[in-house]
């Protein structure tokens, strides 16, 4: 039975998340859903990254296996006949029926909008996150080097998380700024449940001088989630999507990379 | 009577347009709703430019005249309290009882955020334009430099334009790319309602090769509304603001200019 994977974008604003629901209000669901219109029959699907409630994605993959024959474009334009606005197919590809979305990512990326003003966010509401107090960069670096590498995250992990171990290979933070935005990119070769959101509490209680920078490794090294800052709003997160060995020539890319500021 | 200037932010998704109606789901039905909580009064404002259904606004003006005393900034972060998520005072200045928030206005500016890509959008829907079309640019920098100057904008006129004049001067139109993203801006001494989404429809049927760039030379000539492409879609539309005399010393920029790609 042929394998199909796509790559699909979202906003995430008005959904709980990935994961299937019984209400019916994730995304998982809406794409499913369409996928069963288009497809004529039950389709499952599994995913390289959960999301959370709130949470965006870029490039999210998933994969299924089906038997019908259909133009590979048509799993694009055919199945964003039946998804809502804010949920569209942007890539499909045929892979061999050893490629799975989650077991095969080597790695994951995701990125934090984050408005630091005064005024709290307007046009950009629920599609980045807001402090209200100025930001110190270099800080914030410090920091963010002293969380590079294999450590126990377990400081940085929700109480509900199912990962077998909370040791986790953090690759890069890398910070940049354009104008009053910044944009936070995470890689890592799998999060914990909540990781980003809670590295974001983190980084921001040192970048407004709540804490110093040689704080994070204190928080680190007590491998209990009480030791770190509160974990921060969703509004901001977006899942830029795994990165899997080149040779699957799987894209890494959207359209949408190009509509985040910075 | 000291007269108040805010500059307000907002995303148009949700609201009928700014104009106060009876139903109450206008921009100018939340802000006003906002100022009379924060003021305990009944308080009427007059904007810079009336946006439409969908329509955005990064730095929409306006102005009112009130009795109360209150600390300068609070008209920000107080009224702001009392307004949805997706609304936002910016900035606020007092302002002598001469200063129009419309009529002491010398140029208006907006941007038209585009997507140009075999799949639509969908973090950014409502929030951007789409032609799936690959467009060429230098047919449509031909074409803009053709509708450049004071003209008759008859052509470019929704029927229910309620202009005294359909003569404005347009004095430019910057065309950027940005990845799969393109922004037009657009500035002229004042526009004509739909104006801007008339001029998108006819720069996008000259760019996707339905139209030659000279034949924006016949619609302008022409001076009737059938003769131009069909009206744009609202969701990549943001109005920018107004200018001023400098000395006013009214902010022509907040946060959010930032926010937009490209």
């Amino acid at each position: 039975m042929p394998r199909i994977a796509l790559g699909v974008c979202y906003r995430g604003s008005v959904y709980q998340g990935w994961q299937s629901q019984p209400g019916g209000r994730t995304v998982q669901d809406v794409l499913e859903k369409a996928l069963r219109q288009f497809a004529d029959q039950p389709v499952r699907t599994l995913c390289a990254g959960r999301t959370d409630t709130g949470v965006h994605a870029l490039n999210q993959v998933v994969h299924f296996d089906i038997e019908i024959e259909r133009e590979l474009f048509s799993w694009v334009r055919g199945v964003n006949r039946y998804l809502p606005p804010d949920v569209a197919v942007q890539w499909s590809r045929v892979v061999s029926s050893d490629f799975h979305a989650r077991n095969s990512a080597r790695a994951r990326r995701y990125a934090y909008l984050l408005l630091a003003s005064p005024v709290r966010p307007a046009i950009e509401s629920g599609q980045a996150g807001w402090v209200f107090r100025h930001l110190d960069e270099a800080a914030m670096r410090e920091a963010a080097g002293l969380l590079i590498g294999e450590h126990d995250f377990s400081s940085f992990r929700a109480a509900e998380c199912q990962a077998a171990s909370p040791v986790k290979q953090l690759r890069e933070i890398a910070i940049r700024r354009h104008g009053a935005y910044w944009r936070f990119e995470f890689e890592a070769n799998a999060f914990l449940h909540h990781m980003v959101r809670n590295l974001m509490g983190c980084l921001l209680a040192v970048g407004t001088g709540t804490r110093p920078a040689a704080w994070v490794a204190e928080v680190l090294a007590a491998r209990k989630r009480e030791a770190a800052a509160p974990t921060f709003a969703p509004d901001g997160l977006y899942f830029l999507g795994p990165r899997y060995d080149q040779d699957l020539q799987i894209p890494e890319r959207t359209a949408a990379f190009d509509w985040l500021p910075g």
